[in-house]
């Protein structure tokens, strides 16, 4: 098996133990059980868990960010933004993805490193929000008056609260009637912008 | 030392020791030292850490959700409202509340009896959330519009996230300048409304 390939299902194989398990319980022996292979194979590739943890971080938050930025190209206007980002909050639940940022933003009170590289992620995940909002309000005369980099942190924020909350089951309505009440209020601001439905 | 005395010490010890070291290394024995006791009386009071931790996650909650309760009454509008959360928030950060908080929730994977518990708190906050916005809208001729427990969900889920991003220096513009930006919009919805400033 490829260098990078073995890699990947190291990486992908922590992001699961992570979820299921928790950071605390995320072991080398825990992680190779997983995936099906020798603990061994990952002090090969990694210095030690903390390097693992960090190198875990960047990988799930760089494939997820690959995906919320394919998945929201060309979007058409607030209620069709809407429905790409519930499709893709499903695919993070699925995959375990937030679930194991949660652990690693609890593991990162003790790992300087750690909580170095979530600082990095979260700041691209900041840009992209800032983006997204940006193309959604261009054109609209309240344009000027939308505090870009404030909304984009609140949105971060409480998408990462939310699926925290959620893959508890201790969310108060459920992401389900909160996604169709926002995608009520986007189908009002567009008929308010002119946008297409 | 009565009991009740006691325990209270024990707990916020558990509180501290959670926020400055992580759930992986909030051992008895670790709590003790934060607390300056023998870890003979975790024991003596707790069957368990997770009966500790199901303990702890019932106290900071309780304990913070009366502050928030005492401090929110007979708010005049959006904008008072707005300043008197930014003072809370500040006392969550100065107590290690949302860093405990936040452990105990990354805890939880490992445990149905914290997640239960994790569940109640939340189910509490989301109550107190939807019994502001109620206030706040009330008299307002778009009251009717507003869904009531998915923006109570929103804000709890916003609020948790927030904390749990500013705990790490994660955030994206700095909770500041979000409260901000939050005051000048609340001072906008009040001018709509006829409220006081």
């Amino acid at each position: 098996m490829a260098r990078a390939e073995t890699k990947e299902r190291l990486l992908q194989a922590a992001v699961r133990t992570l979820a299921s398990s928790g950071y605390a319980k995320t072991t080398a022996r825990a992680i190779a059980k997983t995936g099906g292979f020798a603990p061994g194979v990952i002090y090969y590739h990694y210095a030690d868990l903390d390097d693992l943890f960090v190198e875990t971080a960047r990988f799930t938050s760089a494939r997820r960010l690959e995906r919320y930025k394919s998945e929201t190209k060309n979007f058409t206007g607030a209620a069709d933004l809407v429905t790409r980002l519930r499709a893709l909050y499903e695919e993070d639940t699925a995959e375990g993805h937030i679930a194991a940022i949660q652990e690693l933003v609890a593991a990162a009170v003790a790992s300087p490193r750690l909580a170095e590289q979530v600082r990095e992620e979260t700041a691209r995940w900041q840009e992209f929000a800032e983006s997204v909002i940006t193309t959604l309000i261009a054109g609209s005369p309240i344009a000027e008056l939308v505090p870009v980099p404030e909304l984009a942190s609140a949105a971060v924020a409480t998408y990462l609260g939310l699926e925290m909350l959620s893959h508890l089951h201790a969310e108060g309505t459920g992401p389900e009637r909160m996604f169709q009440a926002a995608h009520r209020l986007a189908l009002l601001i567009d008929s308010v912008s002119g946008n297409q439905p």
